[in-house]
């Protein structure tokens, strides 16, 4: 039989399984809340900053008198020790559930609670000595805590997806320069269009990743004010004069963060805006994830009947009836990982819109849905880096006879020859299938082999000047 | 100087220009609503089923005995006037409005109202011989004769966008039947899989879009549940015994739809249950028709560097600088509307999960989202048939071509010699670029040449039989 | 150390764990897709409707003559152990990846494979006994084996979804008659409207969401249609003649299910239609739940400034520092389960709208979102029901003085007074305070205090009759 | 009969009606795209947009010597003209459209060349004298030309919104300063929370919206990245040395806008990226202000069965059959356009993700979409401020009374007497309906009436102190 202890609230009184660091709180809201079977402690970075946020508050409260020194210390070191990870298997209130992160909150006041107590010889449950809400929570609100250890989590989670996206771009980057003198035909509306280098659709590649880092920045930055010392709805109510500037500053040093203090609190404590920005911006690489990746599926097409101008690495059989069949698996998985994305901001924002008054209720599946999204992002950006990206080949014969064979370098006669009479070699080529040089230079005589040879040298087609 | 007539309302008194069949109401909500710019006469079917209610409930109210009979048929004849359409330009207010429909509601009391004083030989505005909440509203709530004519006008306008829906789909199993015997190769993932009939690909284009009618039946179904009767909040406040009953059997002989009453008119009243399935059939629909356009825009591209199987129709000039680029114009605006119709699905979701207690304030959006939605796929789905469909052409001998020189035919050896001896044929093809023949029979001679005639004739190719 | 056994496909050679009985192809596709991190396995029934398609594949094989009698058997003795769930901890491929299902679909035919080896007596991995491909994946394509057997799973999970929320319903009709003689004030945009009865509330949410029910009951009838025997992008290329037809069969009567073969298989092969349905439904009833949602939390609001119409179970302390705070814990995490829905169908849109040509390669998150969804409907309709609905309580006499007090009942008087002097009576009321009854009977005499006594009986105000 | 002139492209000729500055390719582009209905021309900014980029153009043309300098002349005359508005009702191409915008650019080509003619004296079409494409065209194409009118015109129209936008927040902010010492409840998860200031209420929805406006500005930073110059998908074809840079140049000179060149043109040509931020930012709005009309609709609900905070002003009737009712039509409205305003959002998600390698063909439907919301919003912000905001009353001695009699106000008793000990007098209070005080002070004696008075003064109840 396993050994409890009685704890109670003002609802009754439960038993605690004896080795569990949480209390009554959390298991009421382990019972109340099973819709994802998904922990808390799934996300590392969210208990650790909890952590954070509870010593910032009895630093706070120490140095301002409101908690005794002793039990301050106690919690501190109880907040270390929670902040290594090695109380993470405490921390299970599943990630969707009602309360407005209370839940969340006193599960964190209620494992801090009782290593403190253990590491002052006490037994669990002893709130005597140390309260989860008098002590742990002291000027702390769910309101302020909560929201304020969120976003410390998200900023900290974001600096690991940012730097793998940038990996991401890098390698685009690096292919970029290896396909420099790739000659391709380039296309819009899925029409051929005129030629460009590979090299140059990598390296657009590269940059339309690399300003997603500057939007990630811009959401770290409205993310790191906070509203800590806002109590209850933002009043301030029960927090000493000070506290609010003063434990900005604790979480400051604690977490290495830019963090700032909201000017207006009772509008920062409902305020969703920085996740409806932040989700917008995972949602803006999502989608532009999901174009490069379409770009490459169609790129990789083939191989016979296909565009089959570059070669994804083969990392697995494709079919388990077509004997030799390939698929770019990795680019389907990201394409696919954006959609949820996508979805997820639909989450967040239905979430932010259904707030009231003074507070969003809806944080915990906020919460849910960026954690998810940052990891699943971080993770496609990783193995699109890895299983794909680096190992890709260009077809360069290929893709220059395509081009020499095309109808759309008739584009670079139009200063010489006009856009009409252009459009009329261009017309006659797809009709018949003749080449634009037997039209122009032979049939019709419209320009010399050597003004010919002049304009469709290699350099000039993959990196055009202006020839009149 | 423009003539005017006051009218007042229990907020007070205001001039109404002489001309106007509306009155205050109406006036006032023409100054509160300019969002859109949209009036509701721009959806004629609305105002014809507005007119269609009022006049079952006055011909209910005569034969109920609470409205004078000859008032009542003022009222019918009014009614008909404006189902006529003759009235359009007097149905003014914006498309997203507040009130529930209230305005809406009002607008067709006062229209009604003056047009029945007129033909009674009685100046606008002269409401005591007939009143628009009096007598036209009588035995009527905006929660129950608004959501009636909404069901009823989106029923008729569902009826035009199922017929040209089902000619778009019949004009792809037309050219299914064209293109019976065109060989191609057919794809999964973009690459290479098997060899298949590109009238089998039109046929199923024809399938894919013929499901949707049923839908559209579905949908039509569920929104022919009316409320008439329920009058506030679904309590039969103020409506004589028997109004309901007999509304609905008057609203069905007038309309001709299979019009039923719901059996919890509570519910009834708030619920947007049937609104939020119909916009999901049209987002069905338009993800179906997106798809659709994205292959025939695949199977389109080239001429010279693309898949170049078929051939849409030319209808402008595709670029202001590439001389001779024909663009997939028409599937792209296709592709367009389908977006607009989806954005359209959550602005209704989000209505439809906004309202709150007993009505849903938010279903004039919901109307303007679903009338727009319907309209848009109806002009896209008649544009794809007209400008596009019934004009493709198929490259014939390109496909076939594609086809022998493909290594997907290797899947036919399966059978004859198992997966992995048919998939080294497939590795071995893709590296040395020689043909499946050459290694299979002439290299290999793991098959003869009788038998690889017996399993590649075209008829094997394009409907394959089982052959070991 | 740890043993392995060496298996090979035309990619290569690699190390199996001895203890697997997954091959080579699940070790490629675990180390391919890392995603999400929730395994197949996660999905039970998707497993067991895997080990089903398996199953009556061997025994269609085995009666068309396509397949070894002994080695059918064995599969089907293998397929039974996989159906009962004892080797779930084998099916490890990540829930998002690409590939369109191949790598579930080769870790079933892996498995199935090893265990049927198991059964033969053989080692794991001599595949010349029991191929994963020639023999279990026999007359099968990923493109058939995977959307079917995804479609029963999906049948499946959804009895118990439905069991589920009809449950729900039921919970909500008997408090309907449970408080059949509460007597509150309806309220429509958040206004007084008129009087009703708080057990035709409680029934509406019943009768809202039992139509749920059909529609669930509509999404089953549509993913029923399977397209077994379509083998690769559905020329049934492969697939003896007849083979559809009697493993369709086979299947009905493994499962249990109506299910039924696609007239067009190839259109059926990439066609995501009944998905794109079953997912409105889910979103459809996720908005019902989350505005049904929204109305307990308004109806329970307070307890002093708000409603208080109703009492919800204390489930928890609902504030770290507002004490005896007591929050709509459950409600509020069924709203944000509807938005995690909601989002979730966005995911399922645009991997249907992501299709291309012949087969729908994004039907693995497809599966995920739809999985998940429904698992989350679930607990929220179970955590409803038991959590909440099952404890509330009425405050009837709070609730009957709101009545009584109100303006909204003046309606009552419409076809005595009239709407205009019924509307200067409520204009009074509001800008005085005085009560309806002061105006109408004792300053006005409007009507007589018997005649208001007939009228403002409690009958007829919970359930109003016409009275002239 | 109309009279008509002759045109001709490379498709074949057609007649235009005389009076008709555009030319063949709008008269195409009319005739293929009938969608919405919506004809350019109801975007004037972005008419006059194409004006400058075209004017830009011309001069850029003829300083590097590949125009006409008298050609030149007469372009950028006409463009002056287009740019005044006068010609606006020429510019006929429907808002969704195929082409990727060539039909909007040639539109603009052609009505400024026959502009252009008869200022020359010539008559219309004689397109030898200045030709849409080779002369108006010049060194551009649709790739960049209209992107950059796009940009363009969304930050001029921007500009208007961001005002309006504001005035809205400014509204609130004197409403404020108006509310600052009405006392009221605080809620949270919409239970009774603990007391606060009105006007902090409203500053804080400044403060919300505010916000917003720095938002905005980021977005004009990104959409004033342009690509002229570009010319085909990014390579500079066909343009002279130093065009892009020039023609930058004149643009920012033209336009007043702090306009800069992309420095990755290949990237730059079909980035939607800046779109997508822009629609979030537009969304995220979109979601304050739903949040904040759903309170102001919460406040004043009532009258006698609701909350009744605050009072709106009435604007019209609330309904037809019940007298007296005023509703919340605004906020109604308001929210109603945030909703098709959420849903504009998904139609530019999924157009951006659509487009495909060198070119977004999907940005007409964008530009449809943000041009759409934008002016929704404008109205919506505008209407708010003018027809509720303004007129707001607050209820304020009601508010008070329910503060006084609330359980709430035990939270600042807290810091006297620890949470459990106030959790016990709450949970008193409600059972017994008693209140706080009488439990507190009378009953329990646990704080003197004096340290009572101390803690519950006006000025600690609506901005509490710390008192220990």
């Amino acid at each position: 039989m396993q050994t409890t202890r009685l704890e109670h609230d003002f609802l009754g009184e439960r038993a605690i399984p004896e080795e569990a660091y949480y209390g009554i709180q959390t298991l009421r809201a382990m019972e109340n809340f099973n819709i994802t079977g998904i922990p808390l402690k799934s996300e590392p970075l969210f208990v650790q900053a909890l952590a954070y946020v509870k010593k910032a508050a009895a630093l706070t409260n120490r140095e301002l008198g409101v908690l005794d020194p002793t039990i301050a210390d106690y919690i501190v070191r109880a907040c270390d020790k929670v902040a290594s990870g090695e109380l993470n298997d405490h921390f299970l209130t599943d990630m969707i559930q009602g309360g407005a992160g209370t839940s969340v909150n006193m599960n964190a006041n209620e494992v801090i609670a009782n290593v403190a107590l253990e590491l002052m010889g006490k037994p669990k449950g002893q709130y005597e000595f140390c309260h989860p809400n008098n002590h742990v929570n002291c000027s702390q609100s769910t309101n302020d805590a909560y929201p304020t250890a969120f976003r410390i989590a998200l900023s900290n989670k974001l600096v690991g997806y940012s730097a793998t996206l940038g990996q991401l771009a890098d390698a685009f980057a690096t292919k970029g320069e290896e396909f420099r003198n790739v000659l391709k035909m380039g296309r819009t509306q899925l029409q051929d269009a005129v030629p460009m280098s590979m090299g140059d659709e990598f390296k657009a590649f590269a940059t339309n990743l690399r300003e997603e880092l500057l939007r990630i920045e811009d959401s770290r930055r409205l993310i790191s004010e906070i509203n800590m010392g806002a109590t209850a709805i933002g009043t301030r109510v029960n927090a000493p004069d000070g506290y609010a500037e003063l434990v900005t500053q604790h979480l400051r040093a604690i977490t290495g963060l830019d963090l700032s203090l909201a000017g207006d609190l009772i509008e920062a404590t409902y305020d969703t805006g920085a996740y409806v920005q932040l989700s917008g911006v995972l949602k803006r690489t999502a989608v532009k994830l999901s174009k490069i990746c379409n770009d490459l599926r169609l790129l990789s097409s083939g191989p016979r009947t296909g565009l089959f101008e570059i070669n994804l690495p083969p990392l697995q059989p494709g079919s388990s009836i077509m004997p030799g069949k390939v698929n770019p698996v990795v680019p389907e998985v990201v394409n696919q990982t954006a959609f949820y994305v996508i979805g997820a901001d639909l989450t967040v924002t239905m979430a932010a819109e259904g707030g009231q008054l003074q507070l969003n209720v809806m944080e915990p599946v906020i919460s849910f849905a960026l954690f998810t999204s940052i990891s699943y992002m971080t993770n496609a950006c990783h193995t699109l880096r890895e299983k794909c990206v680096l190992g890709i080949t260009a077809n360069a014969q290929h893709t220059e006879n395509m081009v020499r064979n095309s109808i759309g370098i008739v584009t670079q006669l139009n200063p010489v020859l006009g856009y009409e009479a252009s459009a009329e070699i261009a017309k006659e080529a797809l009709k018949t299938g003749k080449s634009v040089h037997d039209i122009a230079v032979t049939e019709r005589q419209l320009l010399t082999q050597a003004k010919w040879d002049e304009i469709f040298t290699f350099e000039n087609l993959i990196r055009p000047g202006f020839i009149q």
